[in-house]
């Protein structure tokens, strides 16, 4: 289907099924994270998935090309954001596998009832600092910072909306660990299993991927590690893989 | 100095200052997370040190060889390992640096009083499970599983004999990481280093070092992966650098 592009949007090409995204650089184009998280959640035929906080709609759509999930939901708060990532489901012609709302996640379980799907994905702002901030409602900062929601609002609502054994997958950073698996514990999405993607293998975690499952036991599995690089700007197989290069 | 073995014991050389320590293979033998965990902790000059269930006393025999710290005490309940630990202390001459108590760690506050560490380390029992014990009191058992102590009492004794802004440094399983996170986080030694532990870089972790902060803030970062092997029976650099070999 052809669709409208506003002003400052462009098509990019996703590497999956020949989809394409919209975008525009002055708002928030979508990163490693949304792909690697993409790569690490394990949607199974047949399952209902949400996005919380989908931007553009990037999980959504990876996540329909590459599973056989039953059927995806993209909530962003952002207006313009969802109604890019709406005409991106139609770009793509997948108006009957693809949902987008514009609303807030903290109503997530007003908007859809509690109990109702089998996986959460969530790609959430990383940034509890709001200083040097100039503008809230910048497009980019909401998408960056906890200014429309925080970390405790995601999982709240991810253990509300889930089915229990349901399963949740989210990207963040390692200096959030602690509380990711605080709030995890709070509100009984026992954490799983634990990816930490490096940069290069002798550099720190710049990210962290992680599964919980609603109302599961204690015992964690803690994964190889993902590393990014092999050497300066060559990708590892395993990246290029996540990204259907290869 | 000379000190008398005990039937079924042996010395064996550790690969730091020629210094030697007493085992029976009977018993329990120190294994690569000891080493690990003795790489692991950062024991400053001047520092006085704690290493809670001691076994044979290697973690301090380790730590004194590597470290300026100023004191080691290590802690240890069976009373024929704390003896052995004793008797390596003498073979060493570390009389005035290592000293061991056959104690408790679930009393270790009532020993030695509140506030009085600068690091505590431990490497504890993993395991929680007691079914297939034949013997709850057979060394090796002790050792393994948490028969004499649990995780919480290891943590909240770490809690009150540390001092302020005193550092903590475990090895542990990854499966328990979240109980430990847990369990630190409410006794107020905050996870501040994560490391973990692959026996290959494309295996899942077994093991994982952890540091935390008596009354640190929240901020947790995740280190480059240690591996073992970089080929089947082959240690990585870093491994036999840890062991003093190259």
């Amino acid at each position: 289907m052809k669709v409208e592009l506003k002003e400052g949007e462009r098509i990019d090409e996703l590497e999956r099924k020949d989809y394409k995204i919209i975008q525009d650089r002055n708002r928030f184009c979508f990163g490693m994270d949304a792909v690697l998280l993409s790569g690490f959640a394990e949607v199974r035929k047949g399952d209902k998935v949400l996005d919380l906080g989908t931007g553009t709609g990037i999980i959504p759509l990876l996540l329909e090309a590459k599973t056989e999930g039953n059927h995806f939901t993209g909530l962003e708060i952002q207006e313009q954001s969802a109604d890019m990532a709406k005409r991106s489901v139609l770009l793509n012609d997948l108006q009957d596998k693809i949902n987008i709302i514009n609303g807030d996640i903290k109503e997530a379980s007003d908007i859809f009832g509690g109990a109702i799907f089998d996986i959460v994905t969530c790609n959430p702002p990383y940034m509890t600092e709001h200083h040097g901030l100039k503008n809230f409602e910048e497009p980019k900062a909401i998408a960056r910072h906890e200014i429309k929601c925080n970390l405790e609002d995601v999982i709240r609502e991810t253990a509300k909306v889930l089915k229990p054994g349901g399963r949740f997958y989210m990207v963040h950073r390692p200096r959030r660990l602690v509380e990711i698996i605080h709030l995890m514990h709070k509100y009984k999405i026992e954490p799983k299993r634990l990816r930490m993607v490096h940069p290069f293998e002798d550099k720190d975690a710049n990210m962290i991927l992680i599964e919980g499952h609603r109302g599961g036991g204690v015992m964690m599995k803690v994964e190889p590690p993902l590393i990014v690089y092999q050497s300066q700007g060559v990708f590892t197989e395993e990246i290029l893989k996540i990204y259907g290069k290869i």
